[in-house]
């Protein structure tokens, strides 16, 4: 059984957004060329050159290198689907021809084990992400398949699948320390419609916490890649950052292997590892019409955002491990909150909300998208975060590149194929997910018919759809209430429709011809608070206005950002500023701050005498901050 | 010229106080017993045994384990003063004489130099503390001299004093990279009545960031002792936390060398050492009347008691380094706060007491006994903190010993030598800095009169004094004002004295004859606020009450702690429990804190919902935390 919804194909979706169409342009015109030059500068293509010359030693950089040439390409690829571009095609095309040649005629193709260690292939599943590279082929093979209709990756991506499926339950019984294939395999299957790349995901899925293979490699150093007895820093194994326990044991939590998936209660490890295993599983849920494993990862999703996710979306708190830790330890100025996690979870919730059809999943994909991902890179396209702290001293600061380079091309690939999250179809007819101008042209009950959406988000609330369909069609326009939203109005021609949000969204079924649909989602400031056990946040407030979680940045305000005080009553003033960090709402609004004229060199007195006044203060998108150079910020601002 | 004021000798002081006596029984009892057994089993006494014996190689712990011999020898000679205990008086000999014969020849003494690098003597002033163990020497060889009138150790002493002033100034031109030695050299010229000695400790005072010996050092490692190439760590050299900038340059602001100490203005660096420092200056100040620089040491204590200290006293806020930071950068789950260091600080402000009379620095020395030097040591005598965080999440725990274990020797030598800090008289009378039940028998113009102190500090504000002459007497008896006091009154005889505080004593000036003084320090509870600029504080509160800072620990408290809230205007009650932790006051009142039924499961929502509840909460003195096992405390509470 396939997902209830689906997406819609990038070439059938144009965006013309000036929100997105700005960083999409970014994407295309600078970073896709900039992590073109990456992969040149860092020996990542120059590894697939000596792989296909045979040569021995020297590989570049990362054991997992080769994903970077992946997701560029995947990333490249979805530009190619709506852009004519002859010269990113030969580029592409020459890649693509450079990953051929140096793929072995077994159809095993990875870098670092063909120039450092070939005899040792499958013996580190835990650190050395054959299989994870594996992925990332995959997904970039079916994106260029999709994009372009070429085949010259996809049949490089099926070989290599297809002596994975040879491999493994056989010669090798494991699964990935990384998971990433298992949602590939699903692509794949998709777009051969080859049914066995289904099972072998399923193994993947269904294997992980069954078996003790992860366990045994670190019992087992000596034998596996990558190790090194002269490493004082504990080699391959000492780079798993998290995956010891303090007693030294190995710690399956990590990589999500310390239990079979249905007997997990809580969200675990390290958060990227995470999201892409769930988003996998999800899709052998689909597939296989298996709901209670569909319930039991929404019991997941409810542990994630009901206990371990910032405010922004951000997931993983702590750096050590990259990774989830207990129920509502979310520090601020230390948080993890990878780019990359953030990315997963929409992979993930894309995939829940396909299968469920609640808007939940697409509430959350908005939240993630223009907060904890959209702050993964300069408004420039140029510089990236990791890690996204929720508050900084300005020592915090976007960098060009990392050794560890998965984040910045994640980015490229996740806003390339933005078309993919705004839109769904189902037999009933058409969701709108996210508000975003452009044009869709899904085809519904056989008609396709073209829609017209023109909104200002995430400034402003309204929205207008023209339907325009050939023929007068039935078919249901559902469109999404957002979480944030206080009041929603809807119209169809200027008559107003009856708004029921309790599914989280309007749903319009009629027969359409020439109609326009306005709804108008109202776009208040939200002071928000946190749970009371987030000791992080107790005593403090976050600023919301529509999908965005502001900030306060320390070039806006005066005072040191800790004695800004704000009481959930106060009015703030939303004001578009065209030329302010390429055109922010800023929020203004009073708060009360400590007076500090009468403390006569005291240090410490009674509280009974304190003493406050106001004074100005302003916010910010928390996506837009240091992009005015590294100064302090902060999320959580101190409740007066 | 000599300070203005004279502490008592122990001898003329006995203490019999309920809160001090316990504390100090633990000291005569079992510490010193306890730190003997260390000086065996940390091979302390070995080292002596072998460089007496000529041997070579071997020595045992940190290079400057000598001074917990020497430090050792001074508590138990303060515990010899008052105390008949011939069993440690023969202990204490026979440690001398295992010293004295460790002596070199020349007058040289320090076993590591002994044992493992004699020919590199004087080489690494920085960090391998020759001048730091002759310091404590030094102090043990006075102390005991003071308590015994045996000059066994002050034969050695005093040849090695004599050796360093031979050598000082010629044959090496330098200072030590951690002070001690310059109060030392001070305390020796008053036992021996030798100028010299004076003018070899303002040698090294006045040197001290006027010379580039210290940053030499760093710049030729093969040069110094204790240097070893093959250390990846650093050896030596690295092993000197904070004594490198970002940039590898040498920092002497670590050992207050950045600049001549007339030029500071600011208190930087190590803490112990910057206390250690200020305290043999003051005494330099002291004998040469040299006002301005008493004025200068006191801007620097103005900078550390009005910007760069905890409320509990504790100075130096970073563990990297042990030292000082920058003005109001006081985190409390990280402070560092050594014990050392606020013993350091009641030492030097003792000097400046004896200088200037000023009660503010008898207030400071108050503040600390009872919380930043009290909390290192557990209410049975035999684990210490070495730092003092101010809020724990409940990992923090005493230990029983430490590598460089400067602390729980340092505990004892202050605790043993109680006596010298509660009076001090000068040509007009009678100062009473502590009140500690207990006699003292000074001596005022020409006669000997008896004090008898009754006091229940710190539970309770009353104290009785009665006075004894043997015959009629003028003096004046000073009664310290503390500072936390929110009202006094003070009567002889019944009859009331006209009390002005401002100058921080009530002086009663008269001719004694037999006399009885009562006293009544209010001691309410109070709410104490931080100075806004620190960050860690703002929007908290801290009680005290008297000279007692309190916290809440998990233990008493049902609910985590953070998530208490106080109104500065609670009204707390003081109920004294006789078998809670030795005997304390606890302070019981209501706290604001969250409700947590309505959140449905909410991880973030408007802060306009905001439900609250109260729920009581129990305050313990700082001082006895951790002593009913490791558990959440915090000093800092959420203002309501």
């Amino acid at each position: 059984m396939c997902e209830q919804r689906q997406p819609m194909s990038i070439e059938n979706v144009q965006i013309s957004d000036d929100f997105w169409q700005q960083r999409r342009e970014v994407i295309r015109e600078k970073t896709i060329e900039y992590q073109y030059q990456q992969l040149q500068e860092s020996g990542t293509l120059e590894n697939f050159r000596r792989a296909s010359a045979g040569e021995e030693g020297g590989h570049n950089g990362m054991w997992f290198q080769d994903s970077d040439a992946y997701k560029w390409i995947e990333a490249a690829s979805y530009v190619l689907a709506n852009h004519q571009d002859p010269e990113l095609d030969r580029r592409v095309d020459t890649v693509i021809d450079l990953i051929a040649t140096a793929q072995r005629t077994d159809g095993y193709l990875n870098t670092y084990f063909a120039l450092e260690e070939p005899e040792k292939r499958w013996t580190n599943l835990n650190m050395l992400h054959e299989l994870y590279c594996a992925g990332h082929l995959i997904e970039a093979a079916v994106a260029h398949y999709r994009a372009t209709d070429k085949e010259t990756l996809l049949d490089v991506a099926t070989d290599f699948a297809d002596h994975i499926d040879r491999t493994f339950g056989d010669e090798v019984d494991g699964v990935p320390g990384h998971q990433e294939i298992e949602l590939a395999l699903m692509e794949l299957a998709d777009v051969t419609d080859e049914a066995h790349y289904r099972d072998l995901a399923k193994y993947f899925v269904d294997l992980r916490g069954h078996d003790d293979r992860l366990a045994w490699e670190f019992k087992h150093l000596e034998q596996i890649a990558g190790y090194d007895p002269d490493d004082n820093e504990g080699g391959i194994a000492g780079q798993a950052a998290g995956v010891f326990l303090e007693d030294g044991a190995y710690d399956g939590s990590y990589a999500q292997a310390h239990a079979p998936l249905r007997e997990q209660a809580t969200v675990e490890g390290h958060s990227v590892r995470a999201m892409y295993y769930f988003a996998g599983a999800t899709d052998i849920a689909a597939e296989t019409g298996d709901d209670a494993l569909l319930q039991h990862l929404d019991l997941l999703w409810r542990n994630m955002t009901e206990k371990r996710m910032y405010v922004t979306g951000g997931i993983g708190s702590q750096h050590v491990g990259e990774r989830f830790t207990t129920d509502y330890d979310l520090p601020n100025d230390t948080a993890y909150a990878e780019t990359c996690a953030a990315i997963g979870s929409i992979f993930w919730n894309q995939r829940l909300f396909e299968e469920t059809g609640a808007a939940k999943y697409a509430d959350l994909i908005e939240r993630q998208l223009y907060n904890a991902v959209l702050v993964g890179v300069s408004l420039d396209g140029t510089e990236f975060f990791y890690d996204n702290v929720l508050a900084s001293d300005g020592e915090h600061d976007r960098e060009g590149w990392f050794e560890c380079a998965c984040c910045p091309p994640n980015i490229a690939r996740l806003l390339a194929s933005l078309e993919r999250y705004l839109y769904a179809v189902d037999d009933d007819g058409l969701y709108v997910n996210q508000y975003v101008t452009g044009t869709a042209r899904p085809t519904l009950d056989g008609t396709t018919v073209t829609l017209t959406q023109t909104a200002d988000f995430p400034w402003e609330g309204t929205v207008e759809i023209d339907v325009e369909a050939p023929e007068p069609t039935e078919f249901a326009v559902r469109l999404r209430v957002p979480e944030w939203s206080s009041g929603v109005s809807v119209s169809v021609n200027g008559d107003p429709i009856a708004v029921d949000t309790d599914e989280g969204y309007v749903t319009i079924k009629r027969i359409w011809d020439e109609d326009r649909i306005t709804a108008d989602f109202e776009m208040d400031v939200q002071v928000l608070e946190a749970h009371p056990n987030v000791e992080a946040d107790i005593g403090h407030v976050a600023l919301q206005r529509g999908p965005l979680v502001y900030c306060l940045e320390g070039v806006d305000n005066d005072i040191p950002l800790y004695q800004y005080a704000i009481d959930p009553e106060t009015e703030f003033e939303a004001t578009y500023h065209e030329d302010l960090l390429d055109g922010v709402v800023t929020l203004d609004g009073t708060a009360t701050v400590p007076s500090k004229d009468d403390w006569d060199g005291e240090l410490y007195r009674s509280a009974e005498e304190t003493d406050e006044t106001t004074a100005r203060v302003t916010a910010v998108p928390y996506y837009a901050w240091n992009n005015r150079g590294p100064n302090p910020m902060r999320v959580w601002i101190r409740e007066a």
